[in-house]
């Protein structure tokens, strides 16, 4: 829906995020008027621009003069809020224009989000905002609250709050990005912004990203999003993002296919291939999260701490019960709790009794009841630890005296840390202590009544930061010149192995046979036993139709094979014309290995790798990789495999040839990077053998646009 | 710890948790006194029954008169509530049985949860109490607190609560029951009881678990326990509070393995197999849940909704966003949310605008703000599908006066339903309308502000009914006779063999040779390819001493295979004897299984299937099967192999013989039912064979108790 052909400038966003002046277009006092509703929000938090009220029935609203026209406005206002029917939407947008309106905000539904007259008028919407170089944030959306002007923009009645550089909060949906907004304001964070986009006829979350990454009271940014429009735009973003310091973390629903489904019947809209984009995210330093609670939990201590440390997180707890809870969900969670280095230790054992255990998780026994002071020290000691990069403080309150006195020791300690540190009062929604919260807060201590909760969120920013490493040390892979395709779609297997071959991809020797005499020829300089296989870019599939023939030992066997062959490929596909039959040496055997390539129209190309046979097929035991991944990257990813052993050899088995294995990785990487008109390539399987003895790629297959 | 030699009768814990007479010894009114700590929450309390204060310093306390020493009280009191320092523990019990005390409550630290002089004490306390039939609580425990009968125990400030009947909170350390009980009341569930046991020198979990399964008051129990000392007791007790509608839901730390050290180093105690306690604890009807938010949410709502209907989970939400994260989230953990049937379609449609789609997750979209009943009405149309077993509503609250309108709307339809249904209102710690829980909690309908939280509930609700209903309707298995095992310990595996081939595992044709003249004579009989291996209870591992050779053809390769190994055994174990060679036809190859079983000494028999290999080895793919599981249960574990796709037959494989290899795991389960000596059993491999073809079992160890 996006019209690309008005680009939005970033000047004109400011102009809609930080107007110096504001017309409210069909404002009344009514209960019920948008208009009236915005005006409220903007005089409780005391907007310092200049307000114009546009109505067509009333002289003043609020004791402010109203004028009946968008066309009695002062020319050049920054935004227009739309508070007018669906109907009058166009119209007023029109005449906005005519006066030098800098932006403007469509509140009104009835648009996409309906039946086809309504996908119609917000094409003209689009339409007419991109004639006149308007960005148009909406319609179908609840506006935005600018927490660092004072300019709430909502017809939701917003409390008004002291403004503070911090998290931008970006969504379509105007009550998701209600909701991030109350969640975060209600847990201490500091909210700058909090925008929805709706349905985005214009105005879409990449632009506004691109705004927020330069603004400097942006901080975090955490974005809930349905449809991503402009994938490449948004991946490139969120690797600027990164590299500005400004974490992203994101909620995008799609994981399963019927969530998909639903966010297909709700906007319209092809969804990509999402394990494409999720490991392409990942890669640009997109926090990816599964739950609206981590979104919380991760973009608050993300804002708190935008940078950190490499290393596990200790947890320091009062309750011995809590350490086994805590080592059982790290353990599920894959959340590292290393081992502390002995001079931690031995400091830990100076602070505390002899019978408390100077180890991670830390628990400090009823030592902490008689002297409060032992919970800062002890955290102190603990986040002085090299091997230690965050810390989770999981305590049982206790009365409201002994939570505070736990808060008076912590607090002056945590908040001095440069790595991640958090207190978790357990008890769920139980009361706490008058006057806790704000010892914390003052202190810019994150606080948490889930332990589980503080420590899935811990797991989220370890991996920010172990990507965050990676980027910035990202060595280039190999370079291949671009392949000159023999034909648009499918290649036949021979086409894609003479592509492949001369760029270093190991194969079985052999060549293409037109006729049987060639074939002998070829069999006999490479040397039986040779297999041999129908040729058609149309055949992908050859062995189902009885194209394929093994272990041939002799030239006889070479005419049988060609008679059978292609009498069964006549049989099954009569239309087919036939390339020829591929002659090749028959492969030692080894372990069969699937790797390959995919790319997204929308967000680009990945490489694959997966055991053959079953671990593909019904384990689905593959990874994706990024094309722009190291070498070191891909060896990781490859160790991920479930059946990675079997590499390593076992039972027996002698190792396999990973470094080969991920040569070819590399090198499908690189292909793809070199031919953007490539969207498939499929070696499977590739026999990977014993370390040193290299791969074989048996078969081939590519597809390119057509 | 556990002092056996005293059995707890289920009178003298009435006379413990329900006193009609307290003696609270070394009572002060000084701040920092255990005892009068106690008092004050008696009175705070209002406890009805007679309190005796004893006091060897002061002359009154509170204003009520003290005695001097135990041997002043009266005869006879129910419980004696121990404020004496740990040096004095063993001399006060023995003077309160003298007096005739019902029961005995120590809070007293330093015993065996410090050092070995410690350990000595608490035995020494577990035999006093032993010879003395006194049920003792602790020590190193914070009491327990009966809100049925306002019986405040514990030096922990506490305010008072009407008593209700509902959850009863166990656990072993008082910090953790404490937090599992404020974090229930805060949430609107009524706790009846919250006991603490410490370090059980005599009074155990499992005494407890007994006592409050026949209570009235009490309709649930929830439990964190970090040892169960007697697992068989365990196993039957919640197999009883299953039968009698009492959901007990168990959080026990130790899934992993430094988990599993934190408790050995903690206790002392040696954990049980955990995974074998799981899948027992699971039978037996525990909701087995792994972190303390889940305890927290699954015992309110079990409290709530003890029975429960089939069915999967339904989604109302307001917001269209939501759907995509509910339907992903659901998919991640497990939670079916079915669709509905056509007629709640045709309901919905008629309540909602057609732009709304009627299907779950339902999103009725901006219609709910307009008419806030259409939140109850499509709740109840939910509730009523068939297919529907549990609700789940997540709203956007909005303002003060949209959360209660919505919650008017929904509570009185919610409050009606048989079948669990729950409100999340989103927003994290965002404050809720004044008045908001009050609606909830006089409906009795329970909430959530984590959509996320509610659905893991419901999945686990979900699988307590499944449970509930698999074990109403158990089939037994097939029975067989005690074996007479030739020996303890390990087994060879023709002795083995011997003992499972007349039960009616299929097994290659074959026999034991103790000359080479025999070995020929078998071969003959069974005909050739033979294998042949070492015999030896000794040698369970005969390959690897070169003691197995495979495909021998005829009797000068029987000859050559019999020195070969009996050289190659004696070489690598020269002092072994040998009991002969198992002459055995060659099985034809087929899908290679592991079966076997496993008992662990105190937590009981489980049978266990996994496929061969690296399937076992790497993957750890393998299920574990109570001995008690019907066939279809059997069946069931079967399918959840993650390579069970290979059973059925995949690339043109056909489907092999799964029922026979249900059979064989059937027959295991019998054979360890028949003998609680035999410890292990294993078959690997049992090879199976196209589906009608049965299964073989290639080898076979048996292990019993030595």
């Amino acid at each position: 829906m996006n019209n690309h052909q008005a680009p939005i400038t970033q000047a004109s966003l400011g102009r809609l995020l930080r107007p110096r002046s504001i017309a409210l277009i069909g404002v009344s006092a009514e209960p019920g008027s948008a208009g009236g509703a915005v005006l409220s929000n903007l005089e409780r938090f005391g907007y310092q621009g200049n307000i114009h009220l546009v109505s067509r029935t009333q002289k003043e609203v609020h004791g402010r003069p109203c004028v009946a026209s968008v066309d009695d406005l002062p020319h050049g206002v920054d935004v227009a809020v739309l508070g007018v029917p669906q109907a009058a939407i166009l119209g007023t947008l029109e005449s906005c224009a005519a006066r030098g309106v800098g932006a403007a905000l469509v509140f009104a539904s009835g648009f996409a989000e309906t039946d086809a007259a309504g996908k119609a008028a917000q094409l003209e919407l689009a339409t007419v905002a991109g004639r006149n170089n308007l960005p148009v944030l909406g319609p179908n959306c609840l506006g935005f609250v600018n927490y660092i002007d004072n300019v709430p923009l909502t017809f939701e009645a917003v409390p008004p709050t002291k403004g503070a550089a911090g998290v931008a909060v970006l969504a379509q949906s105007g009550a998701m990005a209600a909701n991030i907004r109350m969640a975060l304001v209600s847990r201490g964070c500091p909210v700058a912004y909090a925008i929805s986009t709706g349905n985005e006829a214009v105005v879409a979350v990449e632009d506004l990203l691109e705004w927020l990454i330069d603004d400097p009271h942006t901080h975090a940014i955490s974005l809930l999003v349905e449809q991503i429009r402009n994938p490449e735009r948004f991946l490139a973003l969120a690797e600027k993002a990164m590299s500005h310091g400004k974490p992203l973390v994101m909620l995008h629903p799609g994981r399963s296919e019927r969530a998909r489904d639903a966010a297909m019947s709700h906007t319209g809209a092809m969804a990509g291939n999402y394990s494409i984009m999720a490991v392409l995210a990942a890669a640009s330093g997109v926090v990816h999260v599964d739950t609206l609670d981590e979104l919380f939990d991760v973009t608050l201590l993300l804002n708190r701490f935008p940078s950190g440390a490499a290393g596990g997180t200790a947890i320091l707890t009062n309750s011995g019960a809590c350490k086994g809870v805590a080592l059982d969900f790290a353990e599920a969670i894959g959340l590292e709790l290393p081992l502390l280095a002995p001079e931690t230790v031995s400091s830990l054992q100076a602070l505390l009794p002899a019978f408390a255990s100077a180890e991670n998780p830390l628990d400090i026994t009823t030592a902490g009841m008689k002297d409060a002071s032992l919970f800062g020290t002890t955290a102190m000691t603990l986040l002085d630890d090299p091997g230690v990069g965050s810390l989770v403080v999981t305590v049982m309150g206790g009365s409201p005296g002994q939570q505070l006195a736990k808060a008076n020791a912590l607090v002056p300690c945590l908040s001095k840390s440069t790595k991640p540190a958090v207190i978790a009062y357990m008890g769920d929604d139980s009361p706490l202590a008058e006057g806790l919260s704000d010892v914390m807060r003052a202190g810019a201590v994150p606080f948490f009544r889930s332990p589980e909760r503080a420590m899935r969120a811990m797991r989220a920013l370890a991996n920010y930061w172990r990507v965050a490493q990676t980027m910035g040390s990202r060595e280039a892979g190999p370079q291949v010149p671009a392949a000159e395709f023999p034909r648009r779609g499918l290649l036949a297997e021979y086409q894609a192995k003479a592509l492949l071959a001369p760029l270093g991809l190991a194969m079985p020797r052999g060549g293409l046979a037109k006729t049987v005499n060639e074939a002998i020829d070829i069999a006999r300089e490479i040397g039986y036993p040779v297999v041999m296989k129908a040729q058609a870019p149309e055949l992908p599939h050859k062995s189902d139709v009885g194209g394929v023939a093994i272990k041939i030992a002799d030239a006889a066997g070479v005419r049988d094979a060609w008679e059978r062959i292609r009498t069964s490929v006549l049989r099954a596909r009569p239309e087919l014309e036939l390339d020829g039959l591929l002659v090749e040496s028959m492969a030692p055997s080894g372990l069969e290995m699937v790797v390959g390539a995919r790319r997204d129209p929308e967000w680009g190309a990945v490489v694959l790798i997966g055991l053959g046979g079953i671990w593909i097929e019904t384990l689905k035991d593959f990874r994706l990789i990024p094309v722009a991944a190291s070498r070191q990257q891909v060896l990781a990813e490859i160790e991920k495999l479930r059946g990675a052993a079997l590499l390593h050899g076992t039972r027996g088995a002698p190792a396999l040839d990973i470094e080969a294995l991920a040569d070819s990785i590399m090198l499908l990487a690189a292909v793809m990077r070199a031919n953007p008109e490539l969207v498939e390539i499929d070696i499977n399987p590739l026999v990977v053998f014993e370390a040193g003895k290299g791969v074989l790629a048996l078969d081939a297959l590519m597809v390119t646009r057509s």
